[in-house]
C-alpha cells in the first residue's frame, strides 16, 4: 500500500475485533511510526505505552465506561508532557496528534484497524487519569488518547465528509 | 513507497528549493490527503488553501519575516475553525495537526519536501493573520500553519531523536 492509499483507507473503526493477537514487532513498528512524527522545536513531548497483556487490558477496560474497543487484543496509550517549546508556547497537542495520525496509518498498513479515542477519556470523569494510574504513569505525563489495535470483525464504514471544494481552494479563500 | 517508509523518510526541510513547479494535480492530491484525516466528532474544522501563483506567493513571503521556505514554488496554508465538537470541547488543534501530518507524508510520497511552520506565524506579530488577509480569509478562520512544497535543492537532515526505549514501553510506564 502506498501512503496515499493508506491515508484513504484509514477510517475510525468502532466495531468488534477478532481474537487474532497483534505480534509485539507490529506494536513496536506502530509505536516507531508514532515517534517518527515531527514535534514543535523537536521537544518530543509524546510517549507511548502498548498494552497486550490481557489482565492489564481487562483492568483498563474496567475504567473505560461506556466501553469502546474492548474486544481489541491490544491498545496503544498516548502520553503527553505539556512543556513549553518556544517562548511560552506549548505544541504538545500538535505533537501527539501528528504521532497518533502516523500510528493510525501504520496500523492500516499492517492490516489492522483502530479509532482515535480521546474526548471520551479526557472528560470530567478523567478516565485517562485512571488508566495512567493502572499503568504506573507519573503525574507529569497526561494520558490523552488510546488506540485499540486488532483485526476488524465487522465491515468498515466511512463517515460523510464535505466535498473537496467546500474545504480546499487555490490562491485565495473559496477560489477554485 | 509504503506508508512506513514515507513516515521514516519525512523530515523538516529548511533548505532551498529548486525551480521545478508543483503541478496542480499534486497540490490537489496533497490537500485531499489532508482532508482525509479524522477530526473530533467528524466536525471537519480544517480548511486549506494551496498557493502557486507567484505574485501571491511574493506578497505572502513579504510578511513572513524572518523568511522561511521562500524559494518553494508552492505552499499550502492551513486554516482552522475553532468550534466545539463535544460538549464545550474543541478538537480543532488535533484536527489540523492530523491533516498536516497526512499532507507532509503525501508530500514525501510525491517526491517533494516541506516543513511544518506554525510557531513562527502564530506569535505576537501575527504573521498568520496578515497572510489570511492577503488570501481573503474571513475572521472566523484562523491561519495557523503553512507548508512550503517543492523539490529540495540541498541535502536532507534528520534531527536527533531520543531512542525508542526512552519514549515507548510495553504494558506499563518505563517497562521494556
Amino acid at each position: 500500500m502506498n501512503t496515499l492509499e493508506a491515508i484513504n483507507a484509514r477510517t475510525s473503526y468502532r466495531g468488534k475485533y477478532t481474537d487474532d493477537k497483534v505480534p509485539k514487532e507490529h506494536l513496536q513498528a506502530i509505536m516507531e511510526a508514532g515517534l517518527a512524527a515531527p514535534s514543535g522545536c523537536n521537544k518530543q513531548t509524546t510517549y507511548l505505552i502498548a498494552v497486550d497483556d490481557s489482565s492489564i487490558l481487562k483492568k483498563l477496560h474496567e475504567v473505560i465506561q461506556p466501553p469502546i474497543g474492548d474486544t481489541a487484543p491490544a491498545m496503544i496509550c498516548v502520553l503527553t508532557k505539556r512543556i513549553a517549546a518556544y517562548r511560552d508556547k506549548c505544541f504538545a497537542t500538535q505533537d501527539y496528534a501528528a504521532a497518533i495520525e502516523n500510528m493510525l496509518l501504520a496500523i492500516v498498513e499492517l492490516g489492522y484497524q483502530s479509532c482515535w479515542i480521546e474526548g471520551h477519556i479526557t472528560d470530567e470523569d478523567r478516565i485517562g487519569y485512571q488508566m495512567a494510574r493502572i499503568l504506573g504513569v507519573p503525574d507529569e505525563y497526561e494520558l490523552v488518547c488510546f488506540l485499540p489495535v486488532g483485526k476488524a470483525e465487522e465491515e468498515l464504514k466511512k463517515v460523510f465528509k464535505q466535498p473537496f471544494e467546500k474545504r480546499a481552494w487555490f490562491n485565495g479563500f473559496q477560489n477554485k
